[in-house]
C-alpha cells in the first residue's frame, strides 16, 4: 500500500513538530505561486487564471503519489515555453482551441510519465549529458527572456528568433510605452534587490503588490501600460480533457519533449533536496508516476502541464517543509485566492508578470559553466556551445533534438570505443600492469595479454575484434592471446557470435586464444553457446600468471584465492 | 595518394599470379550479375536494365576507392526493397519519375556515406545489435519474398502486407496462371537443386536461359506468360541526377535508412572476408567513402542505390578473386551485355527474375538464430522477435525504427547500469574481490569498498550517486567509502559535478571519500576541477590496503610495483 500512495509513509508517522515548518514553508510557496503562476501561464500562451488552476489539484496528488516530500511541483518556466511553442504551432495563443489543446497536452504528458514509470523506463533520462541540459537551458532563458520584452515595453512584438526581436525593438523603439517600461524595469530593480538581500522575502508578490498599486493610484492603464483585467474567479474547474486523434497524433512530439525536460528538471531537484534528508528515498520511476498522476488528473481539472520547480523547492526546503503537506497547505491557498482574491488582480500590469518571468529564468543562463567547460573539458565545451547556439537559431524543439541526437551519438561513440589496455608483467611479481601506464613491464615475443575494461555487448564487439586483429597485425609473432576478462561482467548474442568468428580466425592462424579471470556467469555463457568447446577447456585460467606459466611449461600454480571463489 | 586511392596498393603491386584469380572470378561474378541486376531492379520497382546500369560504374568507383579487395559491389535484394517501399511512397512504381527518384537516391546515399566516412562516423552502425539486424533481415526476406508472389503466380496483386498478399491470393485462386507458375516453380527447384551441388555454378544464368528457353520454343507468351520484352541497349547512360529540394527532403528518411543498412550489409561481409586475407585492410570510415563515391558518381550514370553483396562477395572471394580488378572485370562483362546482348532477353519471364530473388532472399531468413536465442538468451530473443513482427506488421520502415530504438533503448539501459562490486579482504593477503563472488571474505563495520567497471560520464553517473547513497543508507556505521578506480578510464564533466556534490553530502554525514588505484589521466582531472583540493589530497591512496592501513593508524605501506608508474 506504501508502494502505491508513498505518502502513507509520512501521513502514519505525522510528528507535530513537522507542522510549523510545513505550515510556513507551504503558506510561502503558495504565496510565490499566485504571481508565479499566473506568469508562467501567460508565458505559455494562456490567460493567467490556468497559472492558478494548475497550481491545485496537481499539487495535491503529487503529494499523495510523489517520492519527494519537499519538492514543489506547479507551472515552470522551461515547460512552458514548451507548451508554447508546441502548442502555438497547432493553434492561436490564448484562443479556446489553444487552452483545450495545452489541456489534452497535460493528459498525454501525464499518461507517457506514468507508463514510463510503471514500465521503469526512467533511465531514459540519463542519456542527455550534463553539457547539452545546460546549454538547452541557457538557450531557453535567453529565449524566455526576449519572449517578455513585448510585455515590458508596452507594444506588440510577433513571436519570433532572439535576433528578429532585437531588430524589431531597434525598428520601432519609438513604439516603447514609457510607463510600461518604468514600472516593468522597477518591478526587475525590486526582485532583484529583494533576491540580493533574503531569499525567503516573497519578491514576485511584493512586486505585484507595487504593479496594481501603481495602476490603480496612477491610472497608469489609461496610460498605455496593459492590465491583465477580469480574472475569472471560483472554483468550476472540473471538466473532462477534449481528445481527439488529429490532436493526439500531433501532440505526440511535444508531449514526449515536456514528459521528458519536465521529469528531468523535477528529479534533479528533487535528488538534490533529497540527499540533505534521511528520512526518506526519491526513486525515478516512482517520480515519474507520481508526476504522471499530477498531470494526468489535473487535467482533468484545467491545469497545462506541470513538474518539479526548481526556485519554488528550494524556497519550500529552506521554509522547513518535512512533508508534503506543505504542497498541499500551498494548494489550499491557491484555492482560497481563486474563491475570494481574483478579482483584485484586475490592475496588475502584464509587465510585472514578464519581469517575473526575466528574473526568474536569466539566473538559468549558465555563463559560469560555459567559462568553467571552456577552461577544463574542451569537449564538453563545444557540446555546451552546439546546444545553446542549435536552440537559439533553429527553435527550441529542433535545439532539443539536436542535444538529444548528440547526447546519443556521444553514448555511441563512448561505448565503441571502451577502454582496452595490453598488459605487461612486472618484473619479480606476479602482477600485469597496463604498459602504457608502467616503466619496464616485461612483455612476451609470443603473447598478447589484454584485459578489456567494459563488458562485452554489440556496441564495443567491433571493436574488440578490430583490437585483437591490429595487434596482432603489428607483431606477427604472436601465438597466445591472453584474455583477461575480470571487467567483462556480461556478454550478449552478439559479441558471442564475434568471439566465435574470432577464434576461428585466430585459429587458422595458429594462435590460441586464452580468457583468465572470467566470472561464472561469463563461464555459463561460454559453455551454453559453444565457446568452452570450440576454446578447449585448457584455455581457461584462473589468473594471468596462470595462463603464461600453463603455455610455457604446462605447470599450473596454486593460488589460495581462487579457492574461496563461488560463482 | 594510397590513402585517398586504396586501389593504388595493388595497381602498383599487381603479381602475374593474380590474374587467372581474378579473371575467373570477375566473369563468374559479372555472370551472376546479369540476372541478379535485373531481377533486383524489378523488386526495386524500375526496369530491369537499371539494374545492369547499376552493375557498371559504382563497381568500377568502388574498386578503386574502397578498402575490401573481394567486395562485389551492386544491386542487393535489400536495398532494393527499401527503394521499393520509400520511393514508392511518393511516385508510381516504374514511372519515369520513379526513376528519377531511384538516381537521386543513389546520389543522396553516396553524399550521406561519403559525409559520414569523412566526419568518421563509423562506428554509427555499432548501435543496431546482432539480433535486430537478424530479426529485421528476416522479415524483410519475408517480404520481398511474398512481393514476387505476383510474377510467380501471373496475375496482379496490390502491394501491401503479407497476411494481405496471402489473403488475396486465396480469394483469387482461380486466376493462377498455369504455365507462369510451372516456369517459376521449375525454375525455383532449379536454383535449389544447382546451389546444393555446387555454389559456384551460375544457377541464375541456368534459370535465366531456361526460361528464356521455354518461352521462345513453347510459345508461353501467348499463354499469359509475361516477359520482359524489349530491354533497350547501349551505353547511352551519363545524365546529371535531377535535384529540387522537395525530393530531396522527402527523401531524407529513406536515404539515411539505405546509407545505413547498406553499410551495415556490406562492412559485415567485407570484414568476414578480410579475415581470410591478411595483404590489406578494412576500415569503416574508409569504406564509407568508397561506397559513398560509389553511389555519388553512379547517380551520374543512372544507377539506383548499390552496396556490397553477401552472396556475390562470397563467390568473388571463392572463385579467387585478390585485387579489384576482378569487380572491374564484372563491370566490363555487364557493359558488353548492355552492348550487345539485350535484344536476347525479350523472351525472359518475369516468373525466372521473382524465382531468383525468393531462392536468394529465403536463405536470409534466419529461423536457426530464432531457435538459437529462445535457448541460450531469452531477452536477445525477444528482440528478434519484436524486430521481426514490428517489421512484417508495420512495414519495412517502421520495422527498422523499431530496431533502432530497441538497439539504442538498450544501449542506454546497459551504460545506465554499469558493474558495481562491493569488495572485500581475502583474509591473510592484500586481495580484495567481490563479496558476492567469493566466500569468506573480511568486510569491515566503518569502510565501504567498491569497485566501478566503466568510465564515469553522464550516462552512469547517476547510477553511481545512487549506488554510493543506497549503500550508505543500507549501512549507517559506514565513515569511509573507498573507490578502486582502477576501470574509471576516463570523466566526463557531467560525472565531475555528480562527484563534487557526492562529496559534499559525504561530508555533511561525517563519511570521507578516498580514491585508490586513480590513472593519471584521471588525477589530473580531480585536480584541474577542483575534486582533489575538495577532498583532500591524502585521501587519494596507490592501493585499497593503502586506503585501509592509513584509515586504520595512519601507517602508509610501501609497495615496488607503484614506484613504475609513468602517469
Amino acid at each position: 500500500m506504501k508502494n502505491l500512495i508513498p505518502a502513507l509513509d509520512w501521513i502514519q508517522n505525522y510528528k507535530k513538530e513537522y507542522l510549523t515548518g510545513d505550515l510556513t514553508a507551504g503558506l510561502t510557496v503558495g504565496v510565490m505561486l499566485i504571481p508565479q503562476g499566473m506568469a508562467y501561464s501567460m508565458l505559455a500562451g494562456l490567460p493567467p487564471i490556468y497559472g492558478l488552476y494548475a497550481s491545485t489539484i496537481p499539487l495535491i496528488i503529487y503529494a499523495l503519489f510523489g517520492t519527494s516530500r519537499q519538492l514543489a511541483v506547479g507551472p515552470v518556466a522551461m515547460v512552458a515555453l514548451l507548451i508554447s511553442s508546441g502548442v502555438g504551432a497547432l493553434a492561436t495563443i490564448g484562443s479556446n482551441e489553444f487552452i483545450a489543446l495545452a489541456i489534452l497536452l497535460a493528459l498525454m504528458v501525464g499518461v507517457i510519465q506514468f507508463a514510463m514509470g510503471i514500465f521503469k523506463l526512467g533511465f531514459l533520462v540519463n542519456f542527455l549529458s550534463h553539457p547539452v541540459i545546460a546549454g538547452f537551458t541557457s538557450a531557453a532563458a535567453i529565449i524566455i527572456g526576449f519572449s517578455q520584452l513585448k510585455h515590458l515595453l508596452g507594444f506588440n512584438i510577433p513571436r519570433g528568433k532572439v535576433h528578429e526581436i532585437i531588430l524589431n525593438v531597434i525598428e520601432n523603439f519609438g513604439s516603447i510605452n514609457v510607463p510600461t517600461l518604468l514600472i516593468g524595469a522597477g518591478a526587475i530593480a525590486l526582485l532583484l534587490i529583494i533576491k540580493s538581500i533574503n531569499k525567503k522575502i516573497p519578491g514576485p508578490l511584493l512586486a505585484v503588490l507595487f504593479g496594481i498599486g501603481a495602476v490603480y493610484f496612477l491610472g497608469l492603464h489609461e496610460q498605455g501600460v496593459k492590465i491583465v483585467k477580469d480574472v475569472p474567479g471560483g472554483l468550476d474547474i472540473f471538466g473532462i480533457p477534449s481528445i481527439d486523434l488529429t490532436s493526439v497524433t500531433s501532440l505526440i512530439p511535444v508531449a514526449l519533449t515536456i514528459a521528458f525536460i519536465g521529469f528531468m528538471e523535477s528529479i534533479a531537484v528533487a535528488k538534490a533536496i533529497q540527499a540533505k534528508h534521511k528520512d526518506y528515498e526519491v526513486t525515478a520511476n516512482k517520480e515519474l508516476i507520481g508526476l504522471g498522476l499530477a498531470n494526468i488528473i489535473g487535467s482533468f481539472f484545467k491545469a497545462f502541464p506541470v513538474t518539479g520547480g526548481f526556485s519554488r523547492t528550494a524556497v519550500n526546503d529552506q521554509a522547513g517543509a518535512r512533508t508534503g503537506l506543505s504542497s498541499i497547505i500551498s494548494a489550499v491557498l491557491i484555492i482560497f485566492t481563486l474563491l475570494f482574491l481574483t478579482e483584485y488582480f484586475y490592475f496588475l500590469p502584464n509587465a510585472i508578470l514578464a519581469a517575473i518571468i526575466m528574473v526568474a529564468v536569466f539566473g538559468l543562463i549558465d555563463i559560469k559553466e560555459a567559462k568553467h567547460l571552456l577552461k577544463n573539458d574542451r569537449g564538453d565545451f563545444y557540446l555546451f556551445l552546439i546546444t545553446a547556439i542549435g536552440t537559439l537559431t533553429l527553435g527550441i524543439e529542433s535545439g532539443i533534438l539536436l542535444g538529444v541526437v548528440l547526447s546519443i551519438a556521444l553514448v555511441i561513440y563512448k561505448v565503441s570505443y571502451p577502454h582496452v589496455a595490453v598488459l605487461g608483467n612486472v618484473p619479480g611479481t606476479d602482477e600485469f600492469r597496463n604498459i602504457r601506464r608502467f616503466a619496464d613491464l616485461e612483455t612476451y615475443e609470443d603473447k598478447l595479454i589484454l584485459r578489456f575494461d567494459a563488458q562485452l555487448y554489440f556496441a564495443n564487439s567491433n571493436y574488440f575484434k578490430d583490437f585483437v586483429i591490429s595487434s596482432i597485425h603489428k607483431n606477427p609473432r604472436i601465438s597466445h592471446v591472453i584474455l583477461d576478462a575480470r571487467a567483462v561482467s556480461s556478454i550478449d548474442s552478439s559479441a558471442i557470435h564475434m568471439l566465435h568468428d574470432l577464434i576461428i580466425d585466430l585459429k587458422n592462424q595458429n594462435i590460441a586464444l586464452h580468457i583468465v579471470e572470467a566470472i561464472g556467469p561469463l563461464r555459463d555463457k561460454f559453455k551454453k553457446n559453444g565457446i568452452t568447446d570450440l576454446m578447449g577447456k585448457e584455455q581457461f585460467h584462473l589468473s594471468i600468471q596462470h595462463a603464461v606459466a600453463s603455455i610455457d611449461n604446462g605447470e599450473l600454480i596454486d593460488n589460495p584465492v581462487y579457492a574461496l571463489q563461488t560463482n
